[in-house]
């Protein structure tokens, strides 16, 4: 194992550490609780939005904190959930009145922690927790660490959304309403060329051989669906569209569409992919609105990338276009 | 080899051809001369601001195009110098009246085509050219592909400290002045993990054991000082910080710093690697003004990261906190 680490026990709260050394001015980061913070919250009046779950995915979640999307992200080990503690001191701190969303990624961990904190705040301070658990991924129904869809990169254009809408004003029932409506017209898929390494296991979690790839890959590395010659990027392109577009049709309104790399993929890679996704999209009449390619969601240095399509209507896309200030999407501001 | 590709000769066209698709508010890109225009270009009495280079190294210089910083970035081949032709056709077209400045990363072929470039464009429509090379990687004197010292993590820096001073009206002149004294107060050093993989080579470039790392790697996997046993994150800051505080004194005035990655090695770890650099620095009486972590001038799947600091009076930081559009870099917009 090669990596840029003090020791495996202490990868998170280095990690940490050194996030807050390098933007003093835009996020607070409680050590002992390991949570990430916008540093001018909680706004009075405004839902409060916790998200997190295991290190080892960013920028997602403590890249996604900032004015326009996360009040706070909750930092669990690496592909671990974080402990209920952790949340509850997060949804704690950042409730301004208006009661508190968890955007929680469908994992059983993530579930339980989340549910379990929400439970614990609201019997202490009488704060209102609402969750919206993400479970986007069309790869498989159940998973190794899923009863259900697992949660991928949705999560980051619903972290967006919501967090615009709160910032709006929109309140906790149409917040719990619209991340409804998103998780119903999000789907994602994705592949990995190669596996990422857990620090504290320190070997590769999976084993692909040199012209393999994992078709419907996890963000832990989890299996998909099966593995598959490595073929072109033209190819690929196909192999991330046809189970998007399988699940759900996306003819009848725009989408916002994400490439995201795995975490070891150059830019340059993702960019050819993203051409042949775009083309391939336009030949099958699914008009994309808005694009983001780029490490968005990632499972440490793993090879490989993902498709997310959201279907969005016109108030949709005004969410999206809307003023965002994080280390991890910033625009408009 | 594993790369998401459709073939290594087709790299950079299919990549701008997703650019393209990408993001065709912001940008536009000239396919048949590989070069990325800002949308909203020329700009009648600015200074036109022009780099470019090898392709390999994203976000830099394609995704430094933007209000605020690059007019054009002419893409060479992978770790390929653009040639004349590419630079040309970027210089007469940036041209808004008040002449073009070429900032070329020190390698021998890109410094010999943009002067050949640039004297092309004066002679053929009169246009003044100007040209600063970024020269701040103190590992070695000379290299493989370079007189004098090569041009590193410095040039993200430069390009966005000169992109603000011609958005603000600066003269070329001023422009060279100032680019001389960036050049003068930045310096960086990088180490390896890993190698990177030229796709029309196809296997990597270098050889690094499982417990070996390349100490003053160059950003296409150029041999450094020496290979070291790969330590701690702490050590590993130790061994970036010291060749460039050995060669500039930096306790004089606030620095800017940038953590980079090469491509391959996770978030996770550069913020690790950062917070150890931020207590050293400390320590030795560095101030750190402003920080960028992340992956913006990478060496394709290379794991490893660099250090870059520039000395920052009152007005540099002003021309750093500007506001910038562009994909790699974007605040106060």
């Amino acid at each position: 194992m090669k990596k840029l680490i003090n020791a495996a026990e202490s990868v998170v709260s280095d990690s940490l550490t050194g996030l807050a050394s390098a933007h003093p001015g835009s996020i607070r980061v409680d050590l002992e609780n390991k949570v990430v913070y916008r540093s001018d919250g909680p706004v009075p009046g405004k839902v409060g939005l916790v998200s997190g779950g295991g290190s080892g995915h960013e920028p997602l979640h403590s890249g996604y904190v900032g004015r326009g999307m996360l009040d706070a992200a909750c930092c669990g080990e690496v592909f671990t959930s974080p402990v209920p503690d952790q949340v509850m001191a997060a949804t704690h701190a950042v409730d301004g009145g208006a009661g508190v969303l968890h955007i929680v990624k469908n994992y059983t961990g993530d579930v339980m922690n989340f549910d379990m904190a929400a439970e614990m705040a609201n019997a202490e301070s009488g704060v209102r927790v609402e969750s919206v658990v993400v479970a986007d991924d069309v790869a498989v129904q159940d998973s190794l660490y899923t009863a259900g869809r697992r949660g991928v990169g949705l999560t980051v254009l619903m972290e967006k959304i919501l967090g615009a809408a709160a910032e709006q004003g929109q309140d906790l029932d149409a917040l719990v309403s619209l991340a409804e409506h998103v998780n119903e017209a999000g789907r994602s898929f994705g592949v990995a060329l190669t596996s990422c390494t857990v620090p504290a296991a320190g070997k590769p979690t999976f084993d692909l051989a040199e012209d393999e790839m994992e078709l419907g890959i996890g963000i832990h590395g989890e299996p998909g669906r099966e593995k598959v010659r490595l073929g072109s990027a033209a190819e690929v392109a196909e192999q991330l569209i046809e189970p998007i577009l399988a699940d759900r049709d996306f003819t009848n309104q725009p989408v916002i569409a994400m490439l995201n790399g795995m975490g070891g993929t150059p830019l340059l890679e993702q960019y050819i992919v993203f051409g042949e996704v775009a083309k391939i999209l336009e030949a099958k009449g699914v008009r994309v609105a808005r694009t983001v390619v780029g490490n968005h969601i990632t499972s440490l240095e793993m090879a490989g990338c993902s498709l997310t399509l959201l279907g969005a209507s016109d108030d949709l896309i005004t969410l999206w276009d809307a003023p965002v200030n994080t280390l991890g999407l910033r625009w408009g501001c």
